[in-house]
């Protein structure tokens, strides 16, 4: 984690774009990647660098973003009509009153920028540069604006491509967009900047060469491949998708995770997995998960909100929603799915099972096809399970129900009393045979079909 | 979509190689890509051209493509010995009898052709050329022939790598074997075609030199990548496979779909979804799939001949196959197969169920375990369960039957009588105990065992 | 398959190296790849050669090569301290005493290597060389040691890139470690490398001078790309297994398989698919399944240790797990489990059904949500369905138990005793109507809620 930068930090980040190319009623920023929205990406990475204000600067669908901000200290300044990048920071001006120190750009839909990025941005002009510019080197640079700059970083000049000389133009370092700016020179220098262009906006990087111009001292520092990759559209959103997921699955390797097939497997932003524990191929950590060392999650599984604790297997088909949690070496199999469910030490559920809202005591034995029946259209009740209680196959158990310790469930059964610990308890109705009956039932199908 | 060309267009369909390398009894072209065949891929791609006469000239399995185009106007033509591409397309001309415009020639294992390229090379000709041909640039020309054009796509010279001079083979310009001729001079230019070479066949390019030494205007057209990829192989149908998928991955996401993982999400070439619908990953949609926008399609599902409105949430783990109807806001959740049955708005099977040939009722409920018999062994039966029901866990419902609105099941009950609105059903035997029958049990058991 | 080489084998497996960087409690050539420990690939590859000896230089976690190598003839020697490769050869002095042949040096963890180069490597001994080396070409050849030979691959010099000319670093042929030595030599020579390096180590690959200072005949052979690829980390074990999958994707396709999107299909070191059968995406196939010719394998599948006949079907969503025999025309379908279960010829289990320790007849049909009940918790015990018979939906059989043919089971059965051939067998309580109870319940529930 990168140190504390030594002044003051306060994140502007521009999220006013109308992000017309994802054709979509949710605000750009809010589109999920790893399981939560771009926008707290950003700030999660902001952490690191403990900042005293955060502003994010919104146009359109500013609603979604208040509702996605209630309760945090980030505040809304809003831009209307939106007039360039420029116009956008300054609209943060207000909320940065007062504000004495480093001022960092970020932008809403450029959300893998890391806190070690935002931090050495910062530090840059902690140590005395005016403004920090991040660059980054494209395969293309195509249509990016250029940053010419001294072997030591110092910026000599910012030009578009489109008004880039040929020598200009095969310089491969290109502006990212992000910045850090000492804030008592910020909204001065964006007041200088003019609109004097084809789409009459006011452009951020314009404040670049008025401090330069003015003596002031400006550097670019190279972002590490992939970090500002910006998403306009869905596939852009899918390929940042990728690239989190990338990086996500060679920490876990890295870590002593085996993933067996890592290019399908899908992590959320907070899913830790332990040491030599082995994911098969096929597996999607939804948010909220955390494996211990040494468990066994199988092909085709889906956790979601759970824990599973060492010497566990998962699946294959598992899947374990919110509030799971399985203890040491418990077993949870194929088409069965978990919810609000505690299984304890060794406890099994191996085939075609549904658990919600109970408790399985240890090394409990769940029978395929058992059902908790926990929800009677309008409550939900729990179901409690004794240690080493057996559940025959085909059981429902009308919670709220209680099984002892030790208690044996006949197969079939349909369960709405509790049942006494070491008891054998059955809902077992005669069985019935009508000798000859399959024969006739058939042959008269068949005449009826006229065979 | 392109225009449709000022003259009439026949479409000839080469099919009649052996297919050698598919090692597969069944014809090359009817080998599917996107959830239908090679064939039928091209035949789609040509109705945009209206074309008013259709060849498919085959050798081998003959009869597995009469039947695969039974019922459609399309004509076939038997090229039997199989002595060359030009003589194949000679077998055409019975067929082509009587009719003027302009012969389009297709291969039946280059499927992946647009409509727009094949209209590009039929206006070329109704625009006066005598034989336009298809090239394309492949990233190693290697052995296919070179095309060798003027600037503006007159072609000078076709010629074979192998008789090609080192200049020639500098060319990356290839034939790609598809073209468009006027009808006029094409059977009497196949006609000089010789077979004075090492295979002693008769091959189509041929009447392209033969055409500009007689001083015929003949042109060159360029396939945009990938159009033009060949088949002849399982590798190449995967590859064929791999590039329709990213095809239709990138139209959707123009469209405003989420793919979180594009990679992982597999369409047929009819699958239809609205703007901010969200595609989780590893999803399959095989043909006959249609769903609205802001609808939730999650990880693992599988969906088959299936509407799906707005609003709903289909999976992890549902299973919906043909005749599947999920009207606004209905949810289908995991380890669920639908078939033949039509959810209400607002109805939930969220758990190990099966409902086919079942109507389901707005706000009904259907509980985990759910299972609609709906076959005997010889006939489908139907069950209808009313608006705002509550079908209990584990419960098995025997088609024919009807359950009223806002009727509950109890849970565990095998129904086989109608229930009435708002009855409550039940099947359910007293509840037995045996005080301490499992411990007595498990000590005999262990006993047994000798421990 | 190679031709077994004209002199006696005797193959070094160097296993002693602790792996760091895989993090692991595990062995690192215990790590498996395609469903088998790395070890075990090499030792199959070996197989082509016929060695006379085999030995394992082992260092830590010595214990679990020993316990991985019960029952074989493999050697285990043991370096301990570890001073290099050459030492850790050395090693294998003694399990080595008496041979006279050729000396075949591997690495546990570099598994790829196939039996061909193998034995290439061997012949170019066994033909007079008196070392030959595997080379190879890496994409970055950076920091290995160049193989600087003769066009004819006589080495005239190994250098390590430290020490390498700038000539010498242009030389893209590298050392991959791997060499095959004519076994009268390799202990002399060994004995003559020396430690006077920065590590302190005796490296294996100074032989090599060694000997051709001594006007020994030292050849490089080139490995086939992919082959020498090392595993130290588990991001390297993924990459391995990806090209082992790639190796079997292919080799399968090229046999006349179907693999609709092949990236998705997981093959272990032993899967057999015949000509003609379809594989779906995302399939795993774990070790120990044979699938005939013309089978179809739908998406999401699990198969192990299973035996698929012509004209099955399985899945989607469908497990199988070892003991699982499903013979011609057979149907698995979604949801359902299988496991020491025998379908006959055109039997089906189609939804959601855990089939354990059954044999089910020919054109048996097995009702969705169908349990076999086949543990009591101590005891594992059979299920026996007869030809033609019709499990209805929902039932539970208490294994053992035997249905017999044609025999019929009425849906929501649990079946403790035996059915009759062509009998009815029902377990079927009342069905019980409270007429109104369902409105009088919502009323109350509504008003416990307050509304």
């Amino acid at each position: 984690m990168a140190p504390v930068p030594a002044r003051p930090v306060a994140a502007i980040i521009l999220a006013a774009g109308k992000g017309t190319r994802m054709k979509s009623d949710l605000h750009k920023v809010l589109h999920p990647l790893g399981g939560r929205p771009m926008l707290m990406h950003l700030l999660a990475s902001l952490t690191a660098l403990a900042p005293e204000r955060q502003v994010v600067v919104v146009g359109d669908k500013a609603e979604q973003l208040r509702a996605a901000l209630t309760g945090s200290d980030v505040q809304l300044a809003v831009q209307e009509p939106q007039l360039g990048t420029g116009h956008a920071v300054l609209q943060a001006e207000a909320a940065l009153a007062g504000f004495d120190g480093v001022a960092l750009i970020l932008f809403g839909d450029v959300p893998l920028v890391s806190g070690a990025t935002m931090a050495r941005l910062v530090q840059a002009v902690a140590d005395g540069a005016e403004i920090a510019v991040l660059g980054f080197r494209p395969a293309v640079p195509g249509a990016y604006g250029r940053v010419i700059a001294d072997a030591d970083g110092r910026i000599r000049k910012m030009v578009e491509a489109k008004d880039a000389t040929p020598e200009e133009l095969a310089v491969p370092l290109c502006n990212a967009g992000l910045m850090a700016v000492d804030s008592a020179r910020l909204f001065g220098l964006l007041k200088q900047v003019g609109n004097a262009n084809a789409a009459g906006e006011y452009y951020l990087p314009d404040i670049v060469m008025l401090a330069t111009a003015a003596g002031g001292d400006c550097r670019v520092l190279e972002a590490p491949p992939g970090e500002v990759l910006g998403v306009n559209s869905r596939g852009e959103l899918a390929e940042a998708e990728a690239l989190f997921q990338q990086r996500r699955r060679a920490d876990l390797m890295a870590a002593g995770v085996t993933l067996t097939a890592p290019e399908t497997v899908f992590l959320s932003f907070d899913t830790l997995i332990g040491r030599d524990t082995l994911v098969e191929p096929n597996v999607v950590f939804a948010p909220g998960v955390e494996v211990a060392a040494g468990a066994t999650i199988r092909a085709f599984s889906h956790l979601e909100g759970a824990r599973v604790a060492t010497g566990c297997e998962v699946g294959p088909y598992a899947r374990l929603r919110p509030g799971t949690v399985l203890e040491t070496g418990a077993k949870v199999g194929n088409f069965v799915e978990t919810k609000k469910a505690v299984l304890g030490p060794g406890a099994k559920a191996n085939h075609l099972s549904y658990l919600g809202d109970a408790t399985v005591g240890a090394k409990a034995n769940i029978g395929a096809g058992t059902i908790t029946c926990n929800y009677d259209g309008f409550g939900k009740y729990q179901t409690v399970i004794g240690e080493g209680a057996f559940i025959g196959s085909n059981s429902a158990l009308v919670a709220p129900v209680t099984i002892g310790d030790g208690a044996i469930v006949g197969a079939g059964s349909t369960l709405t009393q509790d049942v006494a610990a070491d008891a054998l308890a059955l809902v077992r109705p005669p069985q019935v045979s009508k000798a000859g009956w399959a024969a006739r039932f058939r042959a008269a199908a068949l005449a009826r079909k006229g065979k």
